[in-house]
């Protein structure tokens, strides 16, 4: 908002033509519930329609409790990811409603009302890769897309990604989760003709260098149309996935 | 197609239910035009929806007009990245129909029929970065859509960004260019509920380390919804962009 | 002190215009106290204002008690940075007059006269980031000053900083304490007019790369006025804060 | 300013108790001029006390021309950082005021009215320092503090510093410049109780890695109250430094 | 196969010159089985003469005993890496035909049937480097090659690399494993005139990175006719020396 | 030679029952021509079957003539590689009987009498990679072997490289030269099953790192049966291949 | 030796002027004792004036045993040195002879007879150093060189090196050991003319990147007469010490 | 000198027991001269032995005719290093005393009286770092030293090393240059026992990272008794190596 903007809405204000409430709207009401270790976005859903994610990591068992509890209020659906099973447990005995899955240590509560819409396919090169994309399925589906999962096709027996090819190519967005040395990505985004959203992981040894490597070979794919997420980041793919499906999807409805 | 697949297709051509044309159709078609120096992808338009593009760079002025003549058979736009303008100047001579651009080092033939649809927000932090901004925005628009262009709104002075927040917050998608330490992304990927694609550039000094640091900056962005491409490839984001702007834009029409 | 000026000094002492300890004075007359593990640099607190402080890591609890005791009677106030549990737990059974905090992994002795003056803002982007704030809080506050406290205002929702803002711009200094990839500290920058401290921390995964990826980010902000400390040193921007606080604040008196 | 104080300025311009200019006032009057390639933060100068500053790397000639002229309206000192040579003369065709300087490759005009408070003193190292020295210098002198410089005091013979360490100590903050590996940096801060910047420098060969190790002495250094800038970055520690000598100084008048 | 091949063999299953059995042998018959967690690629030890090999790292006991049961039908040697003591244990309860060698990590079965040919030497720099080397050992056996140690012969006392020369010399592949600086290669290399696989290894401390130094020594070696493979990857050098010595070998039968 | 051997052999001399001469050719008769700047190893070529080669860079013409003459008594074939045009003309004016190819780099002299043997395929992702492939084929063409070239078909569009895989399958030995991202070696890797050679190029741009990104991936690879060489070095992959391809032709004869 | 020499020498065999053991001196007659897992250089003591030395880390207890027993009859002192407590009870179980210090984590076996002779000075900025020093220190003195311990005079209270000059300025060569930055290596080195050798130690945090920092700090020094060993290298620069050393005092006597 | 002693110096001139003058001389009478650009330090060769030598690198011929008539009172031999030709051309036509050596780049006046003692032995591995061995060199002799070359016996070819290593054995102390991978530091550290200075080169492509390969190998080798200077250091290597070779050869006169 410019200096104009802003100066005609406090205008209408003084000339009565606005309420305060309606002008303390159009200069951003943004709010937020205030912890003592945390401030949460409690208007968040409403506005982007993705509900406030918790990071588990580093907070403890009764910090996420507490942070569930005020955002329980103001969401339907709840993700909490990168939460240990000993933590989990903590969790579960304060709060029953969640539900714990050990493979993507998420805790999540579904809003059973949302509508699964449209597709993200998600390929995996090993089965070492399979954590990785447990922890972007579960995010996908607690954010109301459908998901087909696609694992163990990797290029040293490319054959078994070509037999699965046709599922991935009916898929809105695909993520094409790798470590080693990452070459699935290249691959996948000279096959199809969505979008490509790739995810490092740190799965390897020696000069994998901990997911830099195909981190690396992502970022400089000779294939076009594929973007980059951090190391071991199945939540950001697949909440990057969740915005451009429902785009897609919702478009069409 | 799996094995069992493979041979129905081939029963049926051997039972005079399928020509070989036809099978050849559903087993892949994919060709190429051969030269000397390069296989080029000439179905690639039809199959995509994207021309096949030239990186000039490291290319001669020659190899690249070989290139453009054997492609003008097959698709009605082309589009050269990375030309200097010695370069350019000597492909114009052979080719006057090409339009050439000295800031985006392009040179582009546009297929005029072509509809553009939706639109995409290009926003960079800084003055230098207009550069690597342009041959995005060439690209996008080579490829089919509009485009937005918001430029010089870096966070050290916060105040220019939030002046362009509803336009950048109409775009499909939205890339952001910056160099320096690449903060502006977070920022932006906070404030909207769009995919957001991130460009690193090489502009700065020192600790800069030709890129890298913004690279890292964005792969860690602490906002969901953002992804990254390689340093400096504006082209790169504005395929990606233009892959996502079109399939929303076109379930709408 | 050059050799004229070096000289005359010893002139003057031959001449008895000086006495040796007036002239051992101007010669430098730094001192410590030597044990068998350390040498103690006992009249710092009278030549800098600031008492010798133990960098607790790597060190034995007998050695923290020795120390603390070899110090205690040239000055009043002791801190002791890194100090896990267990070995507090050794050093508080024989020097209870310490005070243990767990998240800063402080060990402290205040000093009751000392006034505190001017004000320090610490701000965080997270709440993983609050045990590298506290030991920043904790060691402002030994060194006298006034600490205000601004937790999880990170770039993702900016909202939650601007409603701090007036706060933040009333300190004399402000250190921005961020993982991940560290935008906020340029965000701050970029509103405020005195000087920022950096501190990047190890929080993140993947690329963050142990806290390299926000240092980097810090020490290339487009905005002026940033000034960056070692990763997770807390210990280190406070020591900086108090030192240009209280240099603007005793002006002041 | 949090939603209650928001809807408490509004109300106040509903009930007339407050104008829309005022009100405008209190939310954030900031502005800037927009050119086609730069959005210039005109009241910059007013707010914070520091001019707009230009980063000359990149920008062309006319370019530079164009923001300083949009620029003279609203600041009486003018700062084009790392422009060479060649564009600065053509600079000064246009705008013959300015004044270059070859060593520190800056553009200024001097505010004569401003008076110079305080003391800020420059030590290099070496000799090959002194440009990045110079551009601190500059910085600083145009922000309106007193300079002293000492130059080539390197640890490599330690008794150039101690001669000179009087005159150091006088100053509110001191910015120590090195290359190579930029030990000079933790003696100095051994040595005086006021801030210290580092400014590591590009200078040396083979494993300096283009700065990045005197850049990690820095930030590694055992000595308490360093902080540091970008590598080569004068501008950025003089910055820095005129912020708190002047808080320093001016608290005094 | 290029189109117009495609269209032949589809032209021949039509006119019933080839049946579509045949067809789909010219086309491709690799297959899979499909578990829940892989997908193993169950021909391929008739196509390649290797078995498929299972990686053990971060699978479960149970999920390379499912494996291992899938692969059994389809060939007659198993090789297993990378399995810890506890986990074989458990694997082995279920499948007590295979054999645990606790310094390679390695459970295996081997085709008795199989005819060793050729030599591969396995030369290692240290006593440390015994592990990685018995990995390859294991493993090129498993394949079928004649395996000779040389173990301890690194170049601090070069004699002993000099006194076993002769035996090196005899092997038709020779692969390196230094940990260090790695140097062992290049003077193996300057020796021999056979092809050298290099494997580094993480054994070292300080600037050995990880294997990383010596790796790169090994990319730069000054001798000719050395390749390298990742960080104690003793299974990829013997694969690779076995493809090499067996084609050797079996030319000659 | 063990002490044992070595007093034997002497013992022998000592006898009378081998001569000085015969004793020496047991004891090491490596010798080499001492020029002022270079020791040349003339014994090179009967002693492994290949020719000393002349690493250009670095070496003035009148040195690479000097070491020419010195070498053309003692061996038919000569290779210098990275011979820059304007100094391989310098040479050739004294040296006519040399040949130079200015797409590799390379000053050779062919030994007509010398048979090719066997296979090497060259393959290239793309066609920038094609100079590294270059001198790779000549290094492979001077040491006696034949050559297969297949240039640009890099995974972006992989139908191409399925259409020369009949062609690469029958090599003994595959090259695999590839920038950007290297993924096309991974993918050559799982469908041969002969020796395939990485060599990562420079060509690319911002996160490619000089070449250190294809060349991790390549070490990383999920294929088995890969191993690398150094980046750009596509003499050395020759020479590596060539000793492979050799070994097992010669075999075969 | 070349061919001439060697010739030379086998001729006086065969002409009986030497006998085939003063040939065999003549060619050289190192030798080495074989273990299962090691290969003993037991003439190393007469030949270099050092014992063998046993780097403990990574060898079993029994290993190290046997290879103290095989040595124990050729060299009257023996070093391990990377020995924990753990594995050095079990060792002294078998050997009681040999001494264990935990600090510096070595076994020792002293050479009584050995006179000691001039002076190594070992110096270290921290008290977290002296692990590395100690391991330093023992090493000096098991191979016969006189010992002065300075330790904790690092740079941030300079004021403690200076009174410590003297002694340092005594020994022959200078032993200096630092964490964090390093920086008391450059100023020792510009201030003693005897060499310095410097060791970087793993202590510190953030970016001290596990001792790379302070070692490219040694390596960049602006002091002249510093060479550098690896990091944590306590054994290496005694080592190397000593040589110095040694060669000093005994062309003394 | 601590406090007791400092008093003890200021009581004897007080008592006029010493005179000042003595007195001085007892406290460090270090000085230096000043000119604009550099601080230079007058009575460095008698105290240390060593001239102060002029780094040329980023220094004007001007600033360096300034500096050398600054010298030339108070050292008899001057060396100036990294001095391109164009710079020294300008230099000779003021002072035509110098000499100038295009190899090494060095600017000398040699000492004619000075004896020369003692022998330094310069190893290369190749012919590329004779540039980086020829400042050694030129140091090496302006210092007073013996010198004996001897360049090109890289480990490719060793035999080439082993025919040399009776003169290397010789000297007091070796040299070691090498870029590449940098083995052969390591081999020669394991023949030879006196003390080894490495220095890594900048010589290779790829991989090679500038120096920073053989830099690491050459800091984690093997071999005992090797410490380690800067990439392309030849300077400081020699400066180390002078001043070992002179303290045990002048123990000996």
């Amino acid at each position: 908002m410019d200096q104009g903007q802003l100066l005609k809405v406090l205008k209408d204000v003084a000339d009565q033509a606005l309420t305060p409430a309606a002008a303390a709207g159009k200069l951003g009401n943004d709010s937020f519930e205030e912890l003592d270790y945390a401030k949460i976005d409690t208007t968040r859903a409403q506005r982007t329609g993705y509900p406030e994610v918790i990071y588990g990591s580093g907070k403890s068992a009764k910090q996420i409790v507490g942070i569930v509890k005020a955002m329980k209020d103001s969401q339907k659906s709840i993700l909490a990811t990168r939460v240990e099973q000993s933590k989990a447990d903590e969790v579960l005995k304060e709060l029953p409603f969640l539900k714990y899955d050990a493979v993507s240590q998420t805790l999540t509560l579904k809003d059973k009302e949302r509508v699964e819409v449209g597709n993200i396919a998600i390929v995996t090169a090993g089965t070492s890769d399979i954590k990785v994309a447990e922890e972007a399925a579960v995010t996908a589906e607690i954010f109301g897309n459908q998901v087909t999962r696609i694992y163990d096709v990797g290029v040293a027996g490319i054959h078994r990604l070509f037999a699965k090819l046709d599922v991935i190519r009916q898929a809105n967005v695909v993520i094409v989760i790798a470590g080693m040395e990452g070459a699935l990505t290249s691959v996948v985004g000279g096959l199809v003709d969505h979008p490509v959203i790739a995810v490092p992981t740190s799965i390897g040894y020696g000069s994998n260098l901990g997911g830099m490597t195909p981190l690396l070979t992502m970022l400089n794919s000779c294939s076009s149309g594929i973007s980059v997420v951090n190391i071991d980041n199945g939540f950001g793919a697949a909440y990057n996935a969740s915005m451009i499906n429902r785009l897609i999807s919702e478009e069409h409805i």
